[in-house]
């Protein structure tokens, strides 16, 4: 009898990048694998479901204690098609990445590395998201990966509370501790790049930058990335603000 | 000089859907409106991003404190194009729907309509989703109209506080009044319909059903709309979890 965890792997760059490779490889320490990811890359497709096409799945690879399948779906639809059709049972873990780039502040709103990430908890998974703040293909994993198990290994030891997941982010170069930080305000700001075609239409490409409200200040997730320390947000997904349930009491409707 | 406020009307189900036509009518009551919506139903895009294809933006219509565009992008791309390119300043509130199908509970998650108000409400701006428990593309919105204006009206007088937006859901049928409520936990089960194409491969449509795992508790949003009453829920863009931030510090990482 079989009694190794079964941990579900995903991510939104897509099952041949460079990030999942070293997920898996890290998590095949710790339990059996099954991977779920998209044959495409899938960033900035946060928690969208693939509701107008069929999906298809592709078994790429199957040995002792791995499996790895591909999608046509986004990383929600990869999550979803495993608890529902590719497993015998749910997973003891979800666990996505590690994206190549970064998902701190809001860009947690955004990242299909989180949108699978909040779908396995959605469904009471244990579930941790992963992402190097390094865009580059090519990066260097190697630090993260150590920090990878150490995250892992506390969330086995722990567990996490109902409707909580973690949303880890590595910096890039030197990695000084981790850090359990909150989401750090701030917004993106100048975001289309407008140009006009041969024809004479215009359109535009998402592009832009980040703007921090909130610099050095301590407890955020991007002080401790600032900061070479790996950031650690654990990610409440009932939205309702309780505060403001109560002092709407006091509307008038 | 115009000192009507300027209220950015966009949804997930299309420009042509009857639905924000209705809420186009209602917002012409209270400012100026500019419509940038998706060219086509988006349905479940959450707060997706297009990062890998230009967006076209087209003109339909321009009449004095009147302009509705429609884009090739997401909920959330047509929310970014509007606030970096197309207004000359912020809107004074955003507003998303009315939807055709509820986006309670856990599907203010995957929802595109909501995924606009979390844009708008990113960038400090009130924003609120409706959305009518009604998937009819000819529904009736006569009732639900009388309280998007009454919400709407609450919301200008009161303002939402910083990283709150709201998500309003109307019952189909009678209409009893409004509770402020909060997300019911739930989750969508037996979610796939695996069928074989001519060429014998497997392909998935997804269906499932919804499992409220609180039915008949007052206070949150499936009761409010079960009992015939609107239910608004105030949704925090703050996705930290402050209570797990403080019980995590005790983990030996």
């Amino acid at each position: 009898m079989n009694d190794r965890p079964l941990i579900l792997v995903t991510n939104d760059d897509g099952v041949d990048a460079k990030g999942i490779k070293q997920l898996i490889e890290v998590m095949r320490f710790f339990g059996d694998v099954v991977v779920v990811a998209p044959d495409h890359p899938m960033s900035g497709m946060s928690v969208a479901i693939t509701v107008d096409k069929p999906l298809r799945v592709k078994k790429l690879k199957e040995e002792a204690g791995y499996i790895k399948y591909q999608t046509n779906g986004t990383p929600v639809d990869c999550v979803k098609l495993a608890f529902n059709q590719l497993l015998d049972r749910y997973p003891d873990f979800v666990v996505s990445g590690i994206n190549h780039g970064a998902n701190s502040s809001i860009s947690v709103m955004y990242s299909g590395t989180m949108g699978a990430v909040i779908e396995g908890c959605l469904h009471g998974v244990p579930s941790i998201g992963f992402s190097l703040c390094d865009y580059d293909p090519d990066a260097d994993f190697a630090k993260a990966k150590i920090y990878v198990a150490r995250v892992f290994q506390q969330v086995a030891e722990n567990g996490l509370p109902p409707f909580v997941c973690l949303n880890v982010n590595f910096p890039k170069g030197e990695i000084k501790g981790i850090k359990v930080t909150r989401q750090t305000a701030g917004k993106w700001v100048e975001e289309y790049d407008r140009r006009t075609d041969p024809h004479s239409r215009d359109y535009f490409w998402l592009t832009g930058h980040f703007k921090n409200f909130e610099p050095e200040v301590e407890g955020t997730d991007l002080n401790a990335l600032d900061n070479q320390y790996v950031s650690v947000v654990p990610v409440n997904i009932d939205l309702s603000c309780y505060q403001t349930i109560e002092t709407m009491k006091n509307w008038k409707f």
